[in-house]
C-alpha cells in the first residue's frame, strides 16, 4: 500500500504535514509519498535514521486556500494536490492524503478520477464528538444542492464508511430533521425520508434532530452540503464562544489561579473528549479512489491520524465496496420501475 | 396596552406562566390578561394583593404540545391560545404571548389573522447568546422551504426587529452561508445574496459563517427556516454535551470538591453570559399582530422576558413598521419592473 500526501496544504504546511507523516511511519505498514518542493520538504526532515518506507516526490506549484478548485485543476498541472492525485490515478499511489483547500480537493479528484457510476453527487464524512463518542456526518459540505436521491445515496456511503472503516457493527443511520415525526421537515427530508424508508428498512433509524445528535444515539447522520457545513461550522463555533468565555471567567481574578491548577487535569481530560483530531481526516465520498481531507489548521498529530484513516479506508475497500453496494441499489430501483 | 398570555402552554403550566406574568406585571404598565383554566390559575395566585393590571380570561380548552396544527385550529376553538389570539384580532388586547406549541402558535395567529401584504412566509426571530453579546437569528423555524424573495423579506423584517424592539441603531444584517465570498453557497443563498445586495445597499453585511456567527460579529442573521432550526438545536446541543463533559470531568474525583467550590462564582457568571433566557420569547414576524413564542421549557423568568418583549414590540411598532417598509420595498421592486 502507497499513500500520497500532499506536504504543501494547510495552514502550517510543509512542517506539520512532514512531521505527521513521521508519525504515521512510525506505526504503519504502508509506503508514504510525500508530495510538494523538494527542498522545503527536505528541510523538515531529519538528516539521518529516515523511516525507510518513505520517499519524496518533487511538485513546483501549491494550490493556496483562497485557489478556486478551477484554477487548482486547470492552472496548477504540477501543484502538489494534482501530482498526488495523479499518483492515484495511475495506480501508483492508493489513497491520496491532503489538508489544503477542500473544494480543490473535491474538484481534482473528481475530474481526474471520476465518479463512481451512478452516484452524481460526492459527500464528504466528518466524524464529530458527541457525549457517547462519535457520530459520522455526511454530508459536511461537498454538494450544497440535493435530491432525495442523493440524500440516499449520502446514507449508503455512511454506512459503509462507519461499518469498514470506522469498524462499527450495523451501524444506525438517521436522517437530520427538524423534528423526529415522518411528516416534519422541508420538501427535501420528506421526501428523503421515504426513499431512505423504503430502501434502507431497519438499517434507517429515522429522524433525528440537531440537538439529540450531539447525545450521540446513532451511527450516521445524513444531510445536504449546505445544512451539514453549516452545523458543522457552528457548532465549531458555539464550542469556540463556551471555551473562550468559560476561559475568561475562571481567569477573571488571580484568587482562582489555586484552585484552577488543581482542575487542570479534568480540564484536560474534558479537552480530550471533544478533540476532533481523533479522526483528522474525512473522506470524499463517490469517487473512484480514496481522497482524505483534512482540516487546513491540522497540526502533525491531525496529519498523522488522517493518513490512519486513508490506510483504513484502503485496508477496509471502501471505494469497491461503495461501488457494489451502489450497483447493487440501482439494480433493485430498476427492477422497480 | 393590553397582553395576552396563554397561560396553559408550555411544560411548566400553568405555574410558570402565572408567576412569570405576576412578576411582569411588577414592572411593566400594560394591562396583562391570563388565559386558561379559570380554576388553575387561580389556584397559582395569591389569594390578596394581586396587581390590579392582572385579567383572567377562562378558556376551557388546552393546544397540547404534541397537537398539530390543525388540529388546534380547527378542534380546539376554546383553547387558552386560539382564545388569546381571538383577543389580538377583535382588538381586546395588543399582543399575544405564548411558550406552549410553536407550530400551533403559528398556524393560529397566520389564520387568524392574516399576513402582512407582499410577506409570503413567516418568520421566528431568535435571540441567540454570542460571544459579544447577542445577535438575531431569522427564520428559526417558521418556514422551512424559502425563496430568495422570502429571505429578504426576513432581512427586513429582522432589521426592523433588531432596530424597533432590540434597540440597536442601524443594525448589521448578513446572510448564514457556508463561505464569506459572493460566489460560495447552495442555489438559494447565491440568489439571496444578488437581491439582499440590490434591496439593502450597505445595510447588508454580506455573508457569515456558522463559526463567525457566534463571534457577534453582526446583529442580524438570515436563513431559511430548516437551516435555522436546525442550527439552534445543534448549538443547544452542543452547549448541552460540552454542560455534561465538563461537569462529568470536574465531579469525577471528591478531591476536586473544594477548588470548585471556589470556582463556583466563576461558573456561574459563564452560565449566565449563555443564558437563553434574558430574550425569553421569539417575535412570529409576517403576520398581522404581535406574537412571542418562547421556548416549552420556559420558567418564570423566561416567561417574564417574553412578556417584556411583547410590550417592546407593541412599544415600537414592530407590525405597522414591517408593514410600511415592505410595501416601500413592493412599490421599488414594481418601478424596477
Amino acid at each position: 500500500m502507497r499513500i500520497a500526501i500532499d506536504a504543501m496544504g494547510g495552514d502550517y504546511a510543509p512542517e506539520a504535514v512532514v512531521q505527521g507523516t513521521l508519525d504515521a511511519a512510525g506505526v504503519i505498514e504502508a509506503e508514504l509519498a510525500l508530495v510538494g518542493d523538494l527542498a522545503k520538504i527536505e528541510a523538515c526532515l531529519p538528516k539521518r535514521d529516515r523511516p525507510e518506507s518513505l520517499e519524496i516526490h518533487h511538485a513546483s506549484q501549491v494550490v493556496e486556500m483562497d485557489d478556486s478548485p478551477v484554477v487548482a485543476v486547470r492552472q496548477k498541472k504540477d501543484s502538489s494536490l494534482v501530482v498526488a492525485a495523479q499518483m492515484v490515478k495511475s495506480g501508483q499511489a492508493d489513497a491520496l492524503v491532503t489538508v489544503g483547500n477542500t473544494g480543490a480537493a473535491g474538484a481534482v479528484s473528481r475530474l481526474m478520477w471520476g465518479a463512481i457510476p451512478n452516484i452524481d453527487r460526492p459527500a464528504i464524512a466528518t466524524v464529530i464528538p458527541t457525549y457517547r463518542g462519535s457520530t459520522v456526518l455526511i454530508d459536511s459540505g461537498a454538494s450544497v444542492d440535493c435530491s432525495a436521491k442523493h440524500l440516499l445515496d449520502f446514507a449508503l456511503m455512511g454506512q459503509i464508511y462507519a461499518s469498514q472503516v470506522i469498524g462499527i457493527e450495523n451501524p444506525r443511520v438517521a436522517l437530520l430533521n427538524i423534528g423526529e415525526e415522518e411528516t416534519k421537515g422541508n420538501t427535501l427530508t420528506k421526501e428523503a425520508f421515504t426513499l431512505m424508508k423504503s430502501y434502507m428498512g431497519d438499517d434507517f433509524y429515522g429522524n433525528v434532530e440537531g440537538k439529540h445528535l450531539f447525545e450521540g444515539l446513532v451511527d450516521v447522520v445524513v444531510c445536504d452540503g449546505f445544512v451539514g457545513n453549516v452545523l458543522l461550522k457552528s457548532g465549531e463555533g458555539v464550542a469556540e464562544m463556551m471555551m473562550r468565555l468559560l476561559k475568561e471567567e475562571l481567569t477573571a481574578h488571580p484568587l482562582m489561579k489555586a484552585p484552577l491548577a488543581l482542575l487542570r487535569p479534568a480540564f484536560k481530560r474534558f479537552r480530550a473528549r471533544l478533540d476532533w483530531r481523533e479522526y483528522g481526516g474525512a473522506p470524499l465520498l463517490g469517487v473512484k479512489g480514496v481522497c482524505i481531507i483534512g482540516h487546513g489548521r491540522s497540526d502533525a498529530y491531525a496529519v498523522r491520524q488522517a493518513i490512519m484513516v486513508a490506510a483504513q479506508a484502503v485496508a477496509g475497500q471502501l471505494v469497491p465496496t461503495i461501488h457494489q453496494s451502489v450497483q447493487l441499489l440501482h439494480q433493485t430501483e430498476a427492477k422497480r420501475a
